[in-house]
């Protein structure tokens, strides 16, 4: 390859960032495979083609680590040089799992950029002390519920919603599956219920923030996101499976808009339902939705309608607190078919940094919903003294 | 629930769409999964509380169809009202398959979507016959190649750029990893591959596309866009994966770009990778490509280095041209390992209405690019003839 021969010598800074992926199969085949994600990821070009030692030694990935984690799987760690991510979300999406995400055995499986890699990164605007100061709530978890059915209108859901804060929630958010719906115009439900939230808040005396779902065509999303800060939204719903991961970064990263984003996984569940490819929860859910700004990172607590397990809900907390450079720590919010009884089992679990979601079982307490959300917060109450 | 009961009855059009799943289990557990995946992907909210039969009869998912594939597998067909997806890709892909995705044993499997939701999409601007349009080649097999690898400079690139082009190759893509790098920024080397690659044209007096991977973080997709079109591009290599769905759509919809777009399937692997769970190839790769704007779609090829079998790619072909109301038939683009000597087995199974990517396989014939390029069109004009 006269071509590649010929050439000024690359020179890059020998800053690395780490990624742990987890390989099915004995040791001697993680290695090949290993090996194989180490040229995928990065120059996707037959090895042996290169002859330039500056390409193979820096931007080739390099095998930092390969340990067996029981009889059919290994831990490899691979590190890539900083700049083949080139700064950007979508390119260390890339080099993270773009072209392997194809074949099947190879599970992304944490996170491990490195300060030189994540200055790249503002991460989330408020996380867990931001909103708490915002809200004015120090210690205890935050209570969430969601406006829904799909099929109410918006004075419907403006009801609903004006209830909710009368019974004490802290955070209500639109059910992620209104968008703009002829029967429930997104305009029209944010004013609706952005003035009932607020009436409410004023009669209580107490904070009251309301969620709007913005996710919306690429085109419409700044514009969902600015007409809902207008009528006094106090954060937002972003569903980042739906609008693409970095539209979520750019709404974080936007200092006109400056609000806390709670991420919901819409969609993204396709990346953690195999368990021995795809994603991590604590990648999916953790890691990355710090990573591109959110602030609060809903998913489906263990033993509710779906199929996340207890060590799942803990992988994932760890993404969203572990250590990550200066990025804030966000709160999980377990969600999915909870209800009131599990409260304490779930404090029990989580502690206190946490925003509880209750959904529908609010609705089961019969017809008076501001008792039902009052047994909600007294039994928050009561479980975190 | 007294709020719900209080109320003007919901009157939507009565036009639906309808959508494939393939269930893991017995008939009898795919009734109920399916009955489960029409309130999820619609109401999520308790069945038993909702009263209101305008809510039950128009809102929630209806199984429209049930039957067994195998002993161990239903499809069930489900239809929503059109209504529901908001005329918005992201609210489409939502009720689609967005909390359903965190369940595993579900595979969204096909849409049938009907001219009055697909009126609200305009697809692929040119599709196969507008592309050929442009290119000016009326019937063979188009010839592609990429870029890479990446460490290269732009002015490296270029070289490489303006032999492929010298040899008669129609499509020159950046390979999908080279975004904005600090060894490679995008502004210089797409400048100086579009040079390089209009030279050429000259000399040979053939039409030669040059197709930027404009794959950008969200605020600068549109800059880079533009960008490669003042210089010269013919197209632009976009992985919706990396980007969101819905930003290829928007990038497809913008009437000042009008270049076609080739769709790279960079982390959309996650999406397919699990058998019984995840959207199937026809869904990802064809269907949503294709809604989303795409007039070509890369996917691994059979036989090639990752593991997508003959079926997957059948299924693949039937998304990327079956059906879809007005929405133009797109192009495959097998890819991932392929050679030279494949070329008459692919032109037998894709037929003509393709675009062969060979990428590194044109690197092992020596140094004598040009040559390599050459014996690449002539064995596609001999096996198309």
């Amino acid at each position: 390859m006269t071509t590649l021969d010929k050439h000024q010598p690359l020179l890059l800074s020998g800053d690395r960032f780490r990624v742990v992926y987890h390989l099915t199969g004995s040791p001697a085949h993680a290695r090949s495979v290993a090996e194989e994600i180490c040229v995928e990821q990065t120059i996707e070009f037959p090895a042996d083609l290169i002859t330039r030692s500056d390409i193979r030694d820096q931007i080739f990935g390099q095998v930092e680590a390969l340990q067996p984690l029981d009889e059919h799987r290994c831990e490899v760690t691979i590190s890539y040089a900083v700049e083949t991510a080139s700064g950007e979300l979508p390119q260390l999406l890339n080099v993270l799992f773009g072209n392997i995400s194809l074949k099947p055995g190879i599970r992304l499986w944490r996170l491990e950029l490195g300060d030189e890699l994540l200055s790249s990164f503002r991460g989330p605007r408020f996380g867990r002390a931001g909103w708490r100061r915002l809200l004015g709530i120090a210690h205890r978890p935050l209570l969430c519920t969601a406006l829904k059915p799909m099929g109410l209108s918006p004075s419907e859901l403006a009801e609903l919603a004006y209830q909710f804060a009368l019974g004490g929630i802290d955070l209500i958010k639109d059910d992620h599956g209104l968008a703009n719906q002829s029967f429930c115009p997104f305009t029209e439900r944010v004013k609706r219920c952005g003035e009932a939230i607020a009436r409410a808040s004023k009669q209580t005396g107490r904070p009251c923030s309301y969620l709007p779902n913005i996710t919306a065509p690429a085109h419409m999303l700044f514009e969902r996101a600015q007409l809902a800060k207008e009528y006094g939204a106090g954060g937002f719903l972003v569903s980042p499976g739906l609008t693409g991961l970095d539209s979520m970064r750019q709404l974080a990263d936007d200092d006109a808009l400056a609000l806390p984003i709670m991420s919901h996984p819409a969609l993204q569940g396709s990346f953690i339902v195999s368990r021995d490819a795809g994603v991590s929860h604590q990648v999916a859910f953790g890691q990355l939705a710090r990573l591109a700004g959110a602030d609060a990172t809903i998913f489906p607590n263990y033993g509710g309608r779906f199929a996340f397990s207890d060590h799942d809900c803990r992988q994932l907390v760890a993404g969203a607190e572990g250590p990550m450079g200066s990025l804030h720590p966000i709160f999980p919010v377990p969600a999915g078919g909870m209800s009131v009884e599990r409260v304490p089992e779930m404090l029990d679990y989580y502690g206190r940094e946490v925003i509880l979601l209750i959904g529908g079982d609010l609705h089961r307490g019969g017809s008076d919903l501001v008792a039902s959300c009052r047994r909600f917060r007294q039994s928050v109450e009561n479980a975190a003294q």
